[in-house]
């Protein structure tokens, strides 16, 4: 029998990639995305698509409302996202962003009785985000072994972050050697409705990079500038 | 200057007593409570008048829909309320709520530049819930430490459960030192529209015990059997 693992799956190019590992290790995947008020709105119709295209068991959104909070260019729509790299933690970092979404994966692993969540943290270009570095996968992995019924009768949970130690470039070989068609992920923080990319946000630059490095043609849509 | 803190307030009788002490230790209080889903959402206008009553700077409610996941008898209308004290951990539980719940607090911490978060978790009167043990909290903490730009920078954030080892008899006491009035507390996990108790359920038999061991009369309004 396939053991149950979440996946969080964001419709971006790390997430989709990641999906694929999971299906390949044998998991029957359970994806999870999250529509928090990301201006990047389109890619949650990407993480609809690739769900379906990569063989997840089942593809659940969560809406929870983190506009409110503010505090990010991705859901502050007073804040612009920067067109040049900046020094220290990005405006796009989002407060707690990753500890929210993998609570939630949490509590639907729970539930599944899935002893596995997968995320596509990457702390190579993780553009200096605090919650993509290794020490934080695992705090929040022995947390969670701390926080659920399954944690009590003796089940442990395994958080994988499988790309969290490769390159821009590496993810997108694997993933394409496992089928992933990149063509429909979405990775702009302010890609347009049809998932259009601007070409110009750290998200962007880091994802055109990778093509490069890696040797193959950048299947990114680009909206005229 | 004041420091802030969010508080989360589920308007229960815990959690406003921890909004009481954190009000006389000085914090500034953001209060946030959380719309779940849950069966008694009675509860969610008893935490806008406590919030009000006992002087937040501000309370937020944050929604989010946990009963897609279900997995609980407050989130899954097919799982009764047991109305008989349970072995092991209780149907009530919800599968990672307080590991969502900290989440969110940590989001508004961080854009509030708070270094404090209480929560009103109990590890006497805890019901067999695993996400109310100390280890649990300390686990939290030390995540919490790693995942923010805070955190990078340097600033610690404390989590506080100041009702961690205390008896319902005792935050009873303490909480009515401080003035709280706990008539407008909700802890019925099945209260009706009027925040009425149901009297049998486990939270109603804690609070109730509470009360008598305090030596206080209850002021819970019990709806007719």
């Amino acid at each position: 029998m396939m053991r149950n693992a979440v996946v969080l799956l964001s419709g971006g190019l790390d997430s989709a990639t990641v999906l694929a590992m999971a299906r390949a290790q044998g998991f029957a995947c359970y994806a999870l995305s999250v529509d928090y008020g990301q201006r990047h709105h389109s890619e949650l119709a990407a993480a609809r698509r690739i769900a379906q295209m990569l063989g997840a068991q089942e593809h659940r959104m969560v809406k929870i409302d983190l506009t409110g909070f503010g505090g990010s260019a991705l859901t502050d729509s007073n804040i612009a996202v920067p067109q040049q790299p900046t020094e220290g933690i990005p405006l796009t970092y989002v407060p707690a962003r990753n500890t929210i979404m993998l609570s939630l994966a949490l509590a639907w692993a729970e539930v599944l009785q899935a002893q596995d969540i997968f995320i596509g943290v990457n702390a190579v270009d993780y553009s200096g985000y605090p919650d993509c570095r290794p020490a934080y996968i695992e705090a929040f992995e022995r947390m969670a072994n701390l926080a659920t019924r399954a944690a009590v009768e003796g089940r442990t949970l395994s958080l994988h972050a499988p790309l969290l130690n490769l390159s821009k470039a590496e993810i997108i070989r694997q993933g394409s050697a496992l089928g992933v068609n990149y063509a429909q992920t979405v990775s702009c923080y302010q890609a347009d409705e049809a998932g259009r990319a601007c070409g110009a946000c750290d998200s962007c630059r880091l994802r055109r990079a990778g093509f490069a490095a890696a040797g193959m043609d950048d299947p990114t849509a680009y909206r005229a500038a």
